[in-house]
């Protein structure tokens, strides 16, 4: 019949920081007042390679999140301060990291009427990284909650999760496809499962985050400015039936 | 076809934590530790208290696990050493966690042989509140993932939680077992979600998860000592074919 089309998958999965919305913004803001804590100490360019460092150092034991970022930052601060650094200081790193967990929730451009759209022919998923709390909470205020039919929160987005979640749904692989703003969590994984991405890109990106050129030789995902270009694209890639 | 049995449940779940491998006294280890750093400041008694007035005004921010529970012994110290808490002390603190962590996981009396031996003949779940990465890094050192058919790491264990469980694995709630040790989390509000539950008190229980004895009146739970005996009280309910 013309005109009837054959979805071309049967999970939309999206991400959820700086995919949906405003993340990356929330961490440098609280970085930034974090280096004027240590400004009598220290230069920011060895501030910020010092936290990176201990953010580094410590994402084995303490995974992604606010929470981790905090003990990092106060790691970092006893680092740069000699152990000089006072009870009063180390509790205001503690209240910007609450600060952060209760941070308004700002949708992206085109996010709230898109995945509503998305939603009405499209089973979607959340498929976010992170602490489970902080991003649970984070749903609740986004308002968003209502349009995924499945939340998947994990601790790591490598092939291996990303195979666990499509057997879990029972999808075949290469009818789901992944939208995010991370190459390295949202796409290369992706495409290593056999499954489609999408890369959103955002306007920044953590330095753990970004990948060399070279990883992305020879693999083929789209590329989308907004994901008010979304419907538009999955469209395009069905078949028409 | 006489001993011929159907099964009661279509799942039986298990919480992790105190129930499957010991926790709570990692818990209590470090409360110690903690304590012997303030003891120059105060008594026993009163750190106790600020500590567990620190950690229930967190729980809406942090949740429940061994990061927010850092937090709050950081902000302890630093409350009850009016800020003069060195910053080698903190780190002390935040090493403490990192010990958590990083500790053995010690399974209770019976859990290997018992789960695996459940495994053979019933859908497992395990089913656990905390931190998504804590508990999963846990779950990996405790050798016992490959019994798990499914594995839900929630934020809070109310009945809203278990509906939302048991109705995303399709179960029909009245075929859903739960087991677990705490009469606040793994009991009550699955029976309020029209599930069955099997209390088995562990040695210690944390004060935020006591119930007073009116909470249980005229509710219907089984109650066995040990994990081991959990098979025969599953054949014992199970409808003869």
């Amino acid at each position: 019949m013309p005109g009837t089309r054959t979805p071309a998958f049967d999970v939309v999965a999206l991400d959820a920081d700086d995919t949906l919305w405003h993340n990356e913004p929330i961490f440098t803001a609280t970085q930034e007042r974090f280096r004027a804590l240590l400004t009598p100490y220290h230069d920011a360019a060895w501030i910020d390679e010092r936290l990176y460092a201990a953010e580094k150092r410590n994402l084995q034991h303490f995974g992604y999140g606010v929470k981790g970022f905090v003990l990092s930052m106060i790691e970092t601060a006893i680092e740069l301060t000699e152990g000089r650094i006072a009870g009063s200081e180390v509790q205001r790193i503690i209240d910007m990291g609450r600060e952060m967990l209760t941070a308004r929730v700002e949708l992206l451009d085109g996010v709230a009427e898109t995945v509503e759209a998305l939603a009405e022919n499209h089973r979607l998923m959340l498929l976010t990284k992170g602490d489970l709390f902080d991003q649970e909470a984070k749903l609740a205020r986004s308002g968003l909650g209502d349009h995924f039919s499945a939340i998947e929160i994990v601790s790591e987005k490598d092939a291996r999760t990303y195979a666990g979640v499509i057997a879990r749904h029972r999808i075949n692989p290469s009818r789901f496809v992944m939208v995010g703003n991370s190459l390295k969590s949202d796409v290369l994984p992706v495409l290593e499962a056999g499954g489609a991405a999408v890369h959103i890109p955002y306007a920044i990106t953590w330095i753990h985050e970004q990948v060399p050129d070279e990883a992305l030789h020879g693999k083929e995902f789209a590329r989308l400015a907004n994901i008010r270009e979304l419907p538009a694209w999955l469209a395009g890639v069905e078949s028409p039936g």
